[in-house]
């Protein structure tokens, strides 16, 4: 990392930061996946801000979502116009201080911004996996964020932290490495997806699968099934945010008109801010990666997957301290679900913080300014970090 | 109608029924449209239950929603196996009770069920309309239902109801013809659509019009546009359901298997019943009418179309008593939306009886069994049918 800083409206930026790769898993290793699939090799795309100390203790893990990647925070250029996914979080001073924190995230498995997905070279072939991509989940997810972290030198993380599909990585950390984290942060997420975000996830994938050019997954010498991808992310976005968001945000507030068009052109705004993220999106993401990363949320069921039907049991495992965030108006992860999950934490006499904050910003809200959610961060790490 | 009488599953049916057809605005006539446009000849499909009394006092206008048409109880013929749409609560002894009121129900304009829409010749082409069929609203609706109110001879009707856009039909009758209706009963609607309700439209026109098969709207000579117009129909799905009805009714149960499929098959049965929803629709409904239908709902705004501006300034029109339902778990027209216009017909010092109703199946209860609802449309009929 160079030691170019900037000042930016967010306060002070990390600086400019670079994507490394790490790869492991070569022929014939390979990493056997929890669907019983083999995957090898395997690159992991990530980025570091801070400094590791000496007791290599200071170590947070950063999870993206859906459509995020490696990098969290700053720039990779000086003329770069705008910073990574969760710079307002992520710096020196902000809630994840990186003057004391050795900030880490990594690109999810699966995925098109660096790590192996479906957009990768199949070695078998010479050519992309697209559906021979094996069906991965939020498990094998975090057993290739281990090997990273292990890559790293480092034993044990501060924290893992990360909001939505990232949040659910941060319960599987807690659960499956439990010597290996001290602090766990899901923020705006859930336990077990539930039937109403697997019918998101299944009908977003539907509108790829019904696009022509999507041709079984093998689209990667030709067309992109665009039309699909982009209607795909505009159910997403719409589950984002929330009634109240879209109502302060957007209204009934039409576009460049004063009436009416009285035909299928945009007239309010809020069809053109779909339409915009949906085709800014297609520029940016891989069709294919869309339907793996879905369909291992859909997938995630802790209460299943470790603890043999009962969500306690599950957490019996666990031995992180926890910060548990959820917000008012996320429709998609309501605040039930994370009271769920803290009841189970609690029964097994784990350290656990829950806050529901308001906001009426919807599930995105963990993304945007929010000086609640920051201070909470901010106070749990400075906790944890004194704590030994 | 015929006398023929079954007793089914709902208590005693109306028996048989008939589609019948009314057609008005022949050419050079034709109907003036809100948009400004023209259109002749129009043809109402309707359907009648019950007797016209002498004094022509008894007759109810039910108003259908988004895929709904004039069947609205009964049956065709003694072995259809399924009757009306609203069967439930239309019939001898039933909340709207036929043995007593004369039901009227007609499929909407825009529609393509019988009525004029995209999908019916256009007289200057001699092939289907497709995009060239005008834009129609609400109001638009109202007014070709009014001229076949005119052609049955009800120069009053008791009471109009419906739910959704249903719902929003009830509204502007009450509106646009105050003298005409006695009573208003609008269910689990709105009295303007909001920005969330109109992005769920817009990502389902999206996806019919990403369909190649879609062609502009010009498909009625091949293939149609089957793959949008089902996922269409599941992002409609998936607003007429609640999260809890989706727990209850799907949780996270598997579809036929012991485990996941690890691949893109259906897993769960959340997701087996979108994708049959929407194989079932495609073949009974036009996709073209489902982008007409859902535009002239994003249109609807009682505030600016009929109060420039003002909720109240908008219902100081109405004469009718009204009576409004909304259901807790309908987050498509949430009842803060019923609570508002509740509150502008009281400072009108307009009738008005309002009741949210407790029910956890989402935007769809109107539709399902209810005896709450049931009761409220009984007593209320029966009250106003009495008061002259």
């Amino acid at each position: 990392m160079s030691e170019y800083i900037e000042h930016d409206k967010n306060g002070v930026s990390v600086g400019l930061v670079e994507k490394r790769y790490f790869t492991f898993a070569e022929p014939p290793e390979c990493m056997e996946l929890e669907g019983g699939a083999k995957l090898g090799p395997v690159t992991i795309a990530y980025e570091t801000v801070g400094e590791l100390n000496a007791e290599r203790s200071n170590a947070i893990l950063v999870c993206h979502a859906l459509s995020g990647d490696s990098h969290v925070a700053g720039y990779y250029t000086p003329d770069d116009p705008k910073p990574g996914w969760w710079d307002l979080y992520v710096g020196p001073g902000k809630a994840i201080d990186t003057n004391r924190y050795f900030v880490v995230c990594s690109n999810i498995l699966g995925s098109c911004m660096g790590t192996t997905g479906p957009a990768s070279i199949n070695p078998a072939t010479g050519r992309p996996y697209g559906l021979d991509f094996p069906v991965v989940t939020i498990g094998d997810m975090v057993r290739a964020q281990r090997r990273l972290i292990d890559h790293l030198g480092i034993d044990r993380l501060l924290a893992v932290i990360g909001g939505s599909i990232g949040g659910m990585q941060v319960l599987e950390w807690a659960l499956r490495y439990p010597d290996r984290v001290r602090a766990a942060i899901p923020l705006a997420t859930t336990k077990r997806h539930s039937a109403l975000a697997i019918a998101f996830n299944e009908v977003a994938r539907q509108a790829i699968m019904a696009d022509p050019d999507w041709r079984g997954g093998n689209y990667y010498d030709g067309a992109k099934p665009a039309r699909g991808l982009a209607v795909a992310r505009m159910v997403g976005h719409i589950t984002y945010l929330s009634d109240e968001a879209m109502r302060r945000k957007f209204g009934r507030r039409l576009q460049d008109k004063s009436d009416f068009s009285f035909n299928f052109d945009v007239d309010f705004q809020v069809e053109s801010y779909l339409r915009y993220q949906g085709t800014k999106f297609v520029e940016r993401f891989d069709a294919n990666s869309f339907l793996y990363i879905t369909k291992a949320a859909d997938y995630f069921d802790i209460k299943n997957q470790h603890g043999r039907g009962s969500t306690v049991r599950a957490f019996a495992k666990a031995r992180a301290r926890f910060l548990v965030v959820s917000f008012t108006s996320d429709w998609l992860y309501p605040t039930y679900q994370s009271r769920d999950m803290v009841k189970a934490m609690k029964k097994n006499n784990l350290d656990v913080s829950f806050c529901e904050i308001k906001a009426d910003c919807g599930h995105d809200a963990f993304l945007l300014p929010n000086e609640r959610l920051a201070a909470l961060i901010r106070d749990f790490l400075e906790r944890v970090s004194h704590e030994r």
